[in-house]
């Protein structure tokens, strides 16, 4: 069996790529300055953030692949402009495309998007293809918010959206509808943003018809489905309140959970009450919450240990940690299939 | 053991009402319509809207007293101006004040607030006294985001909201977070932006200090805390990144979350990872979702079944049931200490 981690971030870069970064902000208030050029960065450095970071912690943790993106807090599509978030972009995914070569049995490459608040998603199609067909991802992180908190773009099942899905579903590629940073002084990013995000965006699936529109299209919804599972019986009761289908046929056809979810509990309850179908293997590692839990003496986000202490049957286990990510990234499958795997 | 139900709406008011508001909203189109008046209904109006619902469902489900307060999604806070939420306000609290007096047994009233975007929280002070003082409700429901969905007030802990948790420390009363209709078409009121204000406010607690300045006050997080007990590990973890002191002492001595969650599971997980004394019985009846659970028989918000299902003592039960709820709202148990309760 392999251990597939759905949800790693490169929330490690080097300086160099953060200052590149800084550069480019800079000159947001200096027009007039030149174009900042991504970082140089040496293979070595890549190898010394990978491997006392991200690779490290799966090899202690026991994972094999990491389905790996920039760093989910910075992808900042309300900062700057679209040439800015254009240009950004291009540089974290080709950094992770170098990882990617660096260590091609463990990670597989998942794309940001060029997104930026008011820029039509079509914008975003070039980058998706380009990561997608010339560096072998096999997945992306869609923002449902490129204003960083105060949520002005349309639904995610609004037209606005289409001709982004219609390449998603030509490629057969999957998205994470991942949040970024929040600029709303309410909501702090990991604690409230990416919770919210991962909340509204189910619920705006119960309430539109997207996947009659596209009924091949896939997202995984990160965090372990926001608040979704918990209020599980809130969902079905309001699906029916609002004459949806069941959700089984009406929402989760499409839609998978990660376990990003860092307490015991939690996972018991996950795995109590959404289908072993629909939940992927995730650790959101290098990520959101770094600590070790009191409670238990390991780290809160070594989501293995929750998986492999539930009461069910290895097959089950087998769907979360492999199968059901390489039913969800057909292209991860065919890259693993072209090393027997 | 008393029942006591923390969360109840006033939501099948009486249609005279609903035409008072009506009146209000067609003359901000029409500013100089004369201001209408608070519609004139009549006990056996008010008695038939209670009897074949809150009082019926009472009776059915087995609780004895709920803390009675205006619909929370009519609220609207973010429609009018300051005048119109104030006098709707007004009309929505003398109409539960209505209901309170005639089913003295069974309702105890909790007010609506005139609150109004940009307008300062020191103008809802008057009326919580009013509601307070004058009508003898015990508690109010406080919105953390009077724009209905663009979330442009200053988080719960910034000095913003000071003034009238001054008054709420004075007058001994909590707060429930209760936010109202969404006009962002991203979340759906119920199923969206109610879960996304209870999981935020949550966090704010934690990176604030509001405690620490009002070591009384005390709010009740509804619909079973939003996501944060699915997410507890992460809100442990989030304390300890944040060097916040533990949840316990940080948060959990002021903060109660409700039982509307409306399976289980969902009920299981809350009193697993929650201090039992956290917890206090609520419905949200006759609310969010009002259909039968085709997977029980059972209606989805008749939370008391899922208490009685718990495999805990029952003096834990009577904490959830009881206890809490008369130390959380001390007015509340004066109410019943007079009534040798």
């Amino acid at each position: 069996m392999l251990i597939i981690d759905c949800h790693g971030h490169y929330t490690t870069a080097p300086d160099a790529h953060q200052k590149f970064r800084d550069r480019q902000l800079a000159r947001l208030k200096d027009p007039l300055a030149p174009a900042p050029q991504a970082a140089q960065i040496s293979d070595d450095e890549i190898r010394e953030t990978i491997e006392n970071n991200q690779l490290k912690l799966q090899k202690a943790r026991g994972s094999d692949i990491t389905l790996f993106s920039p760093r989910a807090s910075a992808m900042a599509h309300h900062v700057g402009d679209e040439a800015v978030s254009q240009a950004w972009t291009r540089a974290c995914n080709d950094l992770i495309k170098r990882v990617v070569d660096l260590y091609p049995e463990n990670f597989v490459g998942v794309c940001q998007l060029p997104q930026s608040p008011g820029v039509p998603i079509a914008h975003s199609v070039g980058e998706l293809e380009r990561c997608v067909k010339e560096l072998g991802f096999v997945g992306c992180n869609l923002n449902p918010d490129p204003s960083g908190g105060h949520w002005t773009a349309p639904p995610l099942t609004d037209k606005h959206w289409y001709p982004f899905y219609e390449k998603m579903a030509e490629l057969d590629v999957p998205a994470m509808i991942h949040v970024s940073a929040s600029c709303n002084p309410n909501f702090h990013a990991t604690g409230a943003h990416y919770i919210n995000a991962d909340t509204t965006a189910f619920m705006q699936f119960i309430e539109g018809d997207l996947f009659r529109d596209f009924p091949t299209l896939r997202f995984i919804i990160p965090h372990g489905g926001g608040a979704v599972p918990y209020h599980w019986g809130r969902y079905r009761g309001l699906a029916d309140m609002l004459k949806r289908p069941a959700l089984a046929q009406h929402v989760m056809k499409n839609v998978f959970f990660d376990t990003c979810v860092y307490h015991q509990p939690g996972i018991d309850l996950l795995v109590e009450v959404i289908d072993i179908d629909n939940i992927l293997f995730g650790s959101e590692m290098v990520g959101a919450v770094r600590g070790i839990d009191p409670q238990t003496g390991h780290y809160f986000d070594d989501t293995k240990r929750y998986i492999d202490a539930l009461s069910i049957p290895e097959e089950d286990k087998r769907r979360i940690y492999e199968l059901n990510a390489r039913r969800v990234f057909p292209r991860l499958d065919a890259i693993l299939k072209a090393r027997n795997l």
